[in-house]
């Protein structure tokens, strides 16, 4: 086996979720039948990593200084929406009306992990509730042990800055089955039940 | 969404199993976490794919000409071992004390998708097993319909070169327990016993 192959398997296992035997078989792949592709990959990962960095005000991903989002005038500035992830701030843009603007968290309180506020860049979110130009603070972390302490303290946040603080609505998914859904949604889907408006 | 995110998500898809979800959620580790990893990716695939052909002999993947088994010195040239692709040439290597050389075909008949033995290099094969170094072809297709044709088409060739041929052992796996083995597996290998020696 040449010393190449074993370095490009090597390097293809940073990727997640990928052992031994996927990055293998991809190494394999690419250099039987899609060599093209690969020469693809190589480039968009370089100039990826070479050029894409943070906005200065949302902390999402960006090419440029200010993402497109933060630019925007046709954007409501009135509204934020602090989200833990770019990934969690594409399906909210993708699924939702949303016009606001965002604050990419990039990860949630863990001080396990030694991530602390000074981790989220909550200064720079605190700075910026301060200015006054936010009402409401939108927060969307993930209903998970950590995504839920992350949101309180961001409701904290958010009050101290007299900036009203809402939080996504928990409860049966569309389209699920009671039967499927696990219990802890189901008693808070029962606990918050709404009355049905004639 | 930058442009160049987007291109290095749509890059990533010609990885094999890679859809949408995984190459977005790859795209965004290697941004978020390891740009390191990322850079690394990159110059790895760029250099394999410049510099890795295939070996003028066995057709195995290689940097050089002629790929370091067929170059050794101190591998048997009497046993010639014929698999469908590197990987499965690597595990054989790997597994079994074979100290024969090999010919990868790079595939396996398949006159639907349009591979026939011009496209395996069965006349170099041909060649080969007429120079008489061989001794004894061993057929190492996989175990499926197109791998027996194949399998079927190189004994014959073999034959023709008055080159014995022989194939893998199939049955019942090494750990494996009957209850879990597939009906045409065990169908053979109650069919193929062996007598016990003393």
């Amino acid at each position: 086996m040449s010393s190449l192959l074993e370095q490009l398997i090597d390097a293809l296992r940073c990727l997640p979720g990928v052992g031994q035997k996927s990055a293998q078989r991809m190494a394999y792949h690419l250099l039987e039948r899609n060599r093209e592709g690969g020469q693809r990959l190589s480039d968009a990962l370089k100039e990826a990593i070479e050029r894409i960095g943070h906005c200065g005000q949302c902390r999402d991903f960006s090419e440029t200084p200010l993402c497109p989002t933060c630019a925007s005038a046709s954007r409501e500035r009135s509204l934020l929406c602090a989200v833990e992830s770019p990934a969690d701030r594409l399906v909210i843009e993708q699924a939702t009306g949303y016009r606001g603007l965002y604050f990419v968290l990039q990860g949630r309180l863990s001080p396990l992990d030694g991530i602390g506020p000074r981790e989220l860049g909550l200064d720079q979110l605190a700075a910026r509730l301060a200015e006054g130009e936010a009402k409401e603070l939108i927060i969307a972390t993930n209903p998970t042990v950590e995504g839920e302490a992350t949101a309180h303290y961001l409701a904290q946040l958010a009050r101290q800055a007299g900036v009203r603080p809402s939080r996504l609505a928990h409860g049966v998914p569309l389209g699920g089955e009671l039967e499927y859904v696990d219990r802890g949604t189901l008693a808070h889907a029962f606990g918050s039940r709404l009355e049905v408006e004639s």
